[in-house]
């Protein structure tokens, strides 16, 4: 069966998150397979890069699925969109190598985490950004996140009662952009998360922000491999996931947003 | 009764428009009476400066209210903000002049209309731009926002069944930004907006895009003052009201703005 690859755009809001759940329960990777079943007739299973929490938007979300179809990737693309609910849609569809696999080829992912930081409430904004009114210190911020950067377990990080394994992952970008008083991004790239990672180092470094942990501390929050010794979870609205990098460039785009 | 400006900030997606309508019909004059009869006990008329249509979003909506409250604006405002629906909030608000009138004596108002021209759906982008697929001609847009600046009978784009009066309005700002395959925004200023006008003037101006009208046959269909010669009606969500500039500034931020 054709290996396919599936560039997701969606709004999170009014999803619960990436993963398939009991029917009544509305999930974007259920509702990809929904539509999917639908043009092609067929039932099959997709694997998602980054099983995205409740409320988690995505703007390059990558998934992969077999299908059995004969229909080009082409129309296969306009049918789903034709079909799929407005706040999901697939913006990128290909033909994909037999045994591509979206999540296990994945060698890193980016994901973005927008806070408004005006005085007063944005309605304009709330879907997508975690409203801060507090006064931040971002020369603070940025210092703690130089601390993050690098390979480091990150179970301190790690929603608590996840699977055993490994928690070390390399955070290979951590930048801040914005300004005090207005909108402020965290951009966020590594070879893997764990289950609400972003969300956590987030929800810490805003602690640093407001005064109430200094920079020097992470090193230790990092060593105490605890979650209790991290700040806590940020909301899931002001978070995006913005791409999946792939080891092998598949496409001259692919080689150019690698370069970026 | 001592008078009060608001500025207000709106997701239109949600509202049936501005004006207060029978009870069971959500709108955001009815929201904002609703919260300050809550907060100072007593119903107060509020009038804003644009009568926005359901689905059309603001950022800097103004409006007026002659107000039996003792509160300061600042205790004021801050109630407002703990009671009012997410989808709306207070971002300014100050004692007015007495006899200020937002709508009355609003000089000059800016909208902006945003539209989403990539080859797929844009759900993140779905609340707020109105997506257009097909290749636009944002030259001949150019050349034909230039036969619409000026002041002008714009009968032609008012909605039909309008109530009687000079529809002579001056547009002294449209101007387009963004390239084509992306996001593309229209910015208009004028003294005053018809019924729809700039839904119209957007309808119009993307047929133009499309290659469906000359840039120069604008001036005939202003010249028509007939509904029927100009496009169709653009849906409400691209839309949203910018800012209100009044005749004389009252304050620094808003000489700073009148400059800007």
């Amino acid at each position: 069966m054709p290996n396919h690859r599936f560039i997701l755009e969606y709004d999170g809001t009014d999803f619960e998150g990436w993963q398939r759940q009991p029917p009544g329960h509305r999930t974007v990777q259920g509702a990809l397979e929904d539509a999917l079943a639908r043009v092609t007739g067929a039932f099959a299973p997709v694997a998602g890069a980054g099983r995205t929490d409740a409320g988690v938007h995505a703007e390059g979300q990558v998934a992969s699925a077999e299908l059995a179809t004969r229909l080009p990737p082409e129309g296969l693309w306009q049918a789903l969109n034709a079909v799929l609910p407005a706040d999901l849609a697939v913006v990128g569809l290909e033909r994909a190598e037999p045994g591509f696999h979206a999540r296990r080829d994945a060698a890193a992912k980016v994901y973005r985490y927008r806070i408004w930081n005006g005085t007063e409430r944005s309605p304009l904004r709330d879907r997508y950004a975690l409203a801060v009114s507090a006064k931040l210190d971002l020369a603070s911020v940025t210092a703690a996140a130089a601390h993050l950067r690098g390979t480091w377990d990150f179970s301190s990080f790690q929603a608590s009662g996840s699977s055993p394994g490994s928690a070390v992952r390399t955070l290979r970008r951590l930048e801040l952009s914005g300004s005090p008083g207005g909108e402020i991004v965290l951009e966020f790239e590594g070879n893997g998360f764990l289950r609400h990672m972003v969300r956590n180092l987030v929800g810490t470094l805003l602690e640093v922000g407001r005064g109430r942990r200094v920079p020097d501390s992470l090193p230790a929050v990092l060593a105490a491999r605890d979650r209790a010794a991290a700040g806590p979870t940020a909301a899931a609205r002001g978070l995006s996931l913005i791409r999946v990098i792939y080891g092998i460039p598949r496409n001259p785009e692919e080689l150019e947003r690698r370069g970026s």
